[in-house]
């Protein structure tokens, strides 16, 4: 019996090491995949269609979003963005683990649609670690370095809202961390009642 | 900051391989240590107050039943065991998670009254595969057997009580399970919560 995936929510401030984390911890592995989002912007130059996003006509998104076809969707920059219900459970119940990286008020519609998504808030040790990497980075201005750092402290009262926290001090720890809380979800009641029948 | 402890509930049918599992997984591991229960029983030769178990009289024994101070408790051939609160308490504050197997009806009184507890119930693949475990096991009469297979099947009811399920097939993968559960259940929002007021 094929086991079914996980939808796992990633959430945390910009210059947390997210994607690092998730790329350490899933290197390799085969049962992984991300979502594609939905989006009503156009393609830009080498964006494939169904990879990249799913592009489609607004008056499309505002069916899908009618029809509670989205577990997530927000606004950005005059475009909409969704996460497409379908799409996911299609990869879930071809046994991958889909990852969703998305901001707290996505992951919060995401736990209401769908309670069993697992929830994980990647953290960096500290504001001031946080500040210093957001420098090294130096794609940003110290403006938008503050701004930031504002927006990671509005985030963090929405912690309470997430299964799990990840700290990423080193790079290691939280990718075992992340790896560790995928075995332990698989290991769920609810993931194995319906092995019980079978025993 | 120390991060405290947690109690891991462990069950399972005689057979299923539990100790086996948890010595696997916890073998060089500072931070692992089992619970120590009370009795009534008289010591056996060898036996250490404070190691083996802590030997106290019925009458101490009806006290602590009288104010709450067991975690669980049950009576076996005429003597009476009991998981000591305080002792279980302090390890986790010293930071320890702390082991305690036990069967179904001590899994459940624990939750109750500790519901943070973490219960893992460990099953064989199969019955067919426990059958055989027990018969190589050489120890029991077929007789005593099937009366551990129907007792089996009598537990495996009460797994929905449990927070993760583990199948012993392999030992290596049961024991990595084991240790990803620790892993992920300390990085639990709850687990972490201090840590957030700290950023």
């Amino acid at each position: 019996m094929k086991e079914k995936g996980k939808l796992i929510v990633i959430s945390g401030p910009s210059g947390a090491g997210k994607s690092t984390v998730v790329n350490a911890a899933i290197k390799g592995r085969e049962d992984m995949c991300f979502s594609t989002s939905v989006t009503t912007r156009a393609p830009r130059p080498g964006e494939v269609d169904g990879k990249d996003y799913f592009f489609i006509t607004p008056e499309r998104f505002a069916e899908m979003v009618e029809r509670d076809e989205l577990l997530e969707h927000a606004e950005y920059v005059a475009h909409s963005y969704g996460t497409p219900r379908a799409f996911v459970q299609r990869q879930m119940d071809a046994g991958f683990n889909v990852i969703l990286d998305i901001e707290v008020q996505g992951a919060r519609q995401v736990k209401e649609k769908m309670p069993e998504a697992v929830l994980i808030f990647i953290l960096p040790p500290s504001m001031e670690e946080l500040r210093r990497r957001l420098i090294l980075r130096g794609t940003d201005s110290m403006e938008t370095i503050e701004a930031r750092l504002t927006r990671a402290r509005e985030e963090l009262k929405e912690a309470s809202r997430y299964d799990y926290i990840i700290i990423n001090d080193r790079l290691e720890e939280a990718a075992e961390e992340f790896a560790a809380i995928l075995l332990a979800e698989r290991c769920r009641y609810a993931q194995r009642k319906d092995f019980l029948e079978t025993v």
